[in-house]
């Protein structure tokens, strides 16, 4: 069962047992090389943040960077990076959290994020929601304000939506199941 | 000395001896977190590939993401990602290549390229231009041709211009030394 933009569905394609077996992999990649399906999701995403009051996006690496880049451009924005462990040059903030498969650390630069200042979270996907939950901690923990979260995707069966449930999350197509 | 848009310099952070010692590492997510340094770099970047024919912007993960997205986005051009071995869901061909300090592989989905396609190469910065070699010889074993290469930096001190002196190459700033 689909839900949200079903035309985003046929730029999508779904690999069985990756990165690990059991996970169905939905590739994001696949709407980017089509001109079309990438202005879709760009387009898409880019509606949720109609008349929020922010500052900037943060994305997640690497894929969020992918989609909320362009976003940012459009909307005259500041685009900052969270990104994994060791990746950033200048004074960082980290997080470690636990991965739908395994753990992972994330970072972002301290001094990119000021106190009082409102954030829009965006990534490509919502799984368990584990890696959004950690950035938002991140960005919390330096005085900043998640307005809101926005992804492109959403895997319901993974809960990540319960995870996230004090924030204002909204997806472009959710799927059923994992 | 500096050559090309020195603008763009004050939105551009130096940090001495990161990742490693001796490297002087030219921070651009500092250029993001400013959105009138973000749009500068977009735009300069993105006037590079005017009267350029082409089909789809390749960018090189994770940084040529967050320039090479919103251009495609802006110019209705397809987006194809070069990422580090193993992140890509589809099948892929590989390339092992020399990086300034130690080694790396990248990949490119097989199918996102096809005999014929002109693309336009892009990444944030050319340093020796290993990653940028080794990414367009990974378009060209797929029949593409690179009819450019766009990096928001140069550091000429290390000589990628020469390793990629058969393609058309542009920066929007370029610094002498490493």
């Amino acid at each position: 069962m689909i839900y949200g933009n079903a035309e985003m569905d046929k730029y999508i394609i779904s690999i069985p047992d990756f990165p690990v077996p059991g996970i169905i992999f939905r590739d994001v990649t696949s709407v980017l090389r089509d001109p079309e399906g990438f202005k879709l999701a760009i387009d898409e995403m880019q509606k949720f943040t109609e008349g929020v009051e922010y500052d900037a996006i943060v994305g997640l690496e690497s894929r969020g960077f992918l989609f909320g880049s362009p976003i940012a451009y459009n909307c005259g924005k500041a685009f900052i990076p969270v990104r994994k462990k060791g990746k950033l040059p200048r004074a960082v903030v980290r997080k470690k959290y636990a991965l739908e498969y395994g753990e992972a650390e994330i970072e972002v630069h301290r001094d990119d994020i000021k106190p009082g200042m409102k954030v829009i979270l965006l990534d490509d996907l919502i799984a368990t929601g584990g890696t959004l939950a950690a950035a938002a901690e991140l960005v919390e923990s330096l005085g900043a304000e998640v307005v809101k979260i926005i992804t492109l995707l959403e895997l319901k069966g993974l809960k990540g939506r319960e995870l996230l449930s004090k924030y204002d999350l909204d997806a472009v197509i959710s799927y059923d199941g994992k």
